[in-house]
């Protein structure tokens, strides 16, 4: 059974490979009746988008999307949207340098080994061109939880060693106001220096990117395998190069006694539940309590490098790997855009889930 | 759409209160001819059950299971297998103190908002007593991972800011020599004073479990959003009171270069492609590469505690929530079965969906 | 994967073999607050209950059920619902003579060759007991759609040659004065005749189930594989023994032209959208129109007759299996009310699902 | 949760509506190392396609596909497989006679009241031009099936009330050896006479396609709700039109003796299990059995007539709608390719299932 689809209520199946005819998208499950706002689905692409600064890779791609069924006249009509991004870029590079051998760190022996046969070129489906998909899929998404008052911001808390400060209520504009997305304008120029460097080694660093869902209802999430968090923690670790997740206290509530970690209860003034601190970080029992949710996720440095690395065949025997091509240095700036839409994705879906909770 | 089935091949449908009837579980999807352990199912219950060693809750609980269906002469016959673990001790205890009332960090206030109804007895469905129908099933899905020489390990690596160094072959008989269940004796006695002490003082702590896969075949996992370190994730966190997961490198990959990260590849004595290191925790592009998985899963402290915490009512009026009651001072000794159990659901369900991805 | 769940919003999971410890179902999706009626629960089991009339086999087995979750306080919670009916009567009969012989036209030769094992006391798990969790669960669905103001109501409409005329509106009343549960009482009197005669020569006779859904919103169904009708059929065709099934004007609108076929539409009284004929059957594109959904369910004979019959044993060896043992001569009067379950089932999952068609 | 996926193992998610940019299909779940037939997905489109011969509609469609994805150097990666056929004649003609209208025995009021917004033109989504995707990807499965040596051969057993003889061995030559695709020529020249003048009269005709799968392997169908029957059933049951569906001895299974109806078995001469008659149509207790499985599915007359019709208006206003526009006169020869399509893509579907049934 493979693994193309995601989500149960909001149902999305993704395709396309790196150097293909494009990468698309199929959504079923999106209620009729909602308004399509384009330019949300190209604003989120551009922000995705290779070569959109001098620290991502300056690899072309076009990100120019149709849409292929399920509008009518501005508005969702209850039936499969499917989005389609052609590649525009499909001439046959040499990909000898891979086609018969493994790249450290990338998905090349395991497909192979998995499947028998293997889109070799540009890195086939394992590529992050994949992602385009989660995006303009993940922008519609938005669309159904702005629509629910619910808002999703994502951005760089960390790049290597270098942390942000942590931000309760990042500022969308702030964010957007530097390359490397960063909530914090001061780290932000440290970020981009130290990927400069990176770069210029032919190295790639790794980083940490956050998302707060602000807005966020009270009841979603699913006891007790499709808690909320533990479908967020799905969708994260689903994005290429993501190696850990976290969310609220995350990692540091496993040093923390009961008496520090507990949120108290009271009432505000406009008689809302609410919690003097939050390190349940907006779910308790897997499910929303109207507070926001924080979470984190850490993103591994990309394994493509401008170095000569050891390697087999695909007869098992040793070779090396010669690194080449325009690679990002640190994925996190653009990985921004595809966390805010993997977790609109997980977001939509349990707000149709929770449809059901009562008669 | 609720959320308590697990898995798309290998399925678990879980159900049962506290202090309804009983806890149990059904599984769909276990392929025929298997021999069932039923030692194996009693060993894992008893590991997880209360009142096992000082250091974890007094309650009584009855963990004495039986099995409804689909076993015939010892062996498993394809229909799906149904254990039951009946709730011995149902007295109406008096509730009355959190009938009315949201313990802080508990699931009472987004249970009553979801659903507008709560069985309130001993935490009804959020009770962690729901674990116990996960670790039967995960049993007889350890008995398929073992079948085709797949071994699963947990242990606790951290008590509160006690941590145990890393080992990366644990060893399961040491692991239980201890009843705080750490790979490392010697930290293995700190841990248990520190919970001895936490306990005394009717307060929690937090901790760290580690599992270890080991005897990995080649090729399980599905790309793209069912990578096996997705599903992995999304296991671990939805057992009660996880807040983090990571794999291989983690979090620590996020300041790590590509030159440190990368995991060159070389062929063994026996002909197999392994890894000199091994950052990629034994998962790249979302599928198995043969070698050892490994991962952390970070708990919160228990929320019940000996203390009096401010809280709200039905009607949101102020009020206070006084703990009493046995609980466990620290959640990570019985979640050991537990993380395992999941893991081995995961992998019992990737052996058999992998048998889809070749003609 | 596995078969034994059904649904994808009110989902069930049903488990259990004609001999072993009992059969049972669990009911994940079912919404909270909804009212328990456990009476409805015992009397559909009655009336599909062996022995409980002269035309029926008169094999003993107890249909008393337990409900092991999901309610509090005589109201569901929202929380998996399991239902556990034990079988009593366990005794290790002697099962010799079909252990190593397939009996024709019964599972045997198939499950075994399937699954390499078979539990072959009573048929296991291709015996009809297993209809019981799908009647159990059924119940609950029932209590569902007459929440909003579904009624299902079905029927023996023919059995061998002895056909029924036309019902439009079938009164359950009538239906349940008759042990064959015809809707006409005169023509039920012939069949219970043929049925009689049947049995005594050791035969058994096939019939035919209507169902009639009364009360229905418009809007349930979702095209283009999830039409109403689709699901419907798959609901009544994984029933034992059911060969064909129609809706509307069924096979005869094959020879039926354009012009007399179509249903021409006004607006009543009330102001609602009617048919001035109803050959659509109560669904249009797949999804219901308001009009009553009718339906028509084939049941081939019982298999087990008392008669010698050729067959082959597990060597693929000619042999003879001799009927005997208990058996019902037609199986349309205790179809009836696992036909209202199916149906129920599917009804209950589509109200669920139509929540998400608008936003 | 809307309806537009299909399968559990080989899925398909399919898109697109009637006069929009295209219609689509994506397969998740198709094995690699399949060789890609180009051109049998291109005949099976041109047996749907309208405008093929006298007896269908003359409306134009273009067939033309591109597939866009899970296919490298001509064999299927495991990786999804889209398949777009863009829509070439979108021209805005006048739909204005059906925009605020319901056009009887269609899906206008339904997908409206159901959605609250509809794609009128040329019925949107609920148009048969949606039945292209299940075509192309029926031919995928096709490829599937016959790499296990699976055969499916559909033909029009019936239009109207001239029927054709029964065929146990249907040639695939003779039935595309003339426009109406049945399998017995004589009868075909009949059935062409009748829907010529069916057509003259500006009215439509319902009829019978008869399904027939040779060379199945034994076991597949997973007990006990999907059954390898009610599996198809669904599948037929969601092809527009569609009212009636049975297998093996149907609905005359009802009026049969288990006597006469039971299969008795015996061993061929090359040691596999047979049965003299086939009554169970190679199916039983939901598992094939080996034998050839045949089935018959009912269309309706086609609703578009070139009549005028009493209806109702979106405000339920009594109103007439007029007929025009080219339509098929009768469905059930561009319903042959559908049929197997559908029908192949349950096979594959239970192929990869069943992998799973044996450790």
């Amino acid at each position: 059974m493979a693994g193309s689809q995601f989500g149960k209520a909001f149902k999305i199946s993704t395709y396309g490979e790196s150097h293909g005819p494009g990468i698309g998208v199929v959504i079923d499950g999106c209620p009729a009746g909602l308004d399509l706002d384009l330019d949300l689905i190209e604003k989120d692409l551009q922000r995705r988008r290779p070569g959109q600064s001098k620290i991502v890779t300056q690899r072309k791609e076009d990100e120019s999307f149709e849409i292929l069924s399920g509008i009518f006249e501005g508005k969702t009509t209850g039936t499969p949207i499917s989005i389609f991004i052609r590649n525009k870029d499909q001439r046959s590079k040499d990909y000898s340098h891979i086609a018969q051998k493994y790249r450290p760190s990338h998905a090349d022996f395991t497909y192979d080994s998995k499947y028998g046969i293997r889109d070799y070129k540009g890195g086939g489906r394992s590529s992050a061109r994949e992602t385009a998909a989660r995006v303009a899929s993940g922008a519609i998404a938005k669309m159904l939880c702005n629509h629910y008052g619910i808002k999703i911001t994502a951005y760089v808390s960390s790049v290597g060693s270098i942390q942000a400060p942590e931000i309760e209520n990042p500022d969308a504009e702030v964010i957007e106001s530097n390359i490397v997305r960063c909530a914090d304008p001061s780290t932000a120029d440290e970020m981009i220096q130290l990927i400069t460097k990176i770069r210029k080694e032919g190295d790639t660093i790794g980083g940490v990117v956050c998302c707060v869902i602000q807005g966020m209802p009270v009841g979603l999430g699913e006891p007790v395998f499709d808690k909320l968090h533990a479908d967020l923690a799905k969708a994260m670790m689903s994005i290429n190069a993501v190696k850990g997740f976290e969310y609220g206290s995350g990692f540091k509530a496993a040093e923390m006694k009961g008496s520090e970690h507990n949120d108290q209860f009271y009432t505000d003034s406009d008689g809302n539940v609410k919690t003097d601190t939050n390190h349940s970080g907006g779910i308790q029992g897997g499910i929303s309590n109207g507070m926001d949710i924080n979470m984190k996720i850490a993103f591994k440095p990309v394994a493509t490098i401008v170095r000569d690395q050891n390697s087999v065949d695909k007869e098992g025997k040793a070779t090396t790997v010669t690194g080449k091509g325009r690679h990002d240095p640190c994925v996190v700036p653009r990985a921004v855009p595809i966390v805010e839409a993997m977790t609109a994705l997980v977001i939509a879906d349990h707000l149709l889930r929770n449809r059901q909770s009562k008669v």
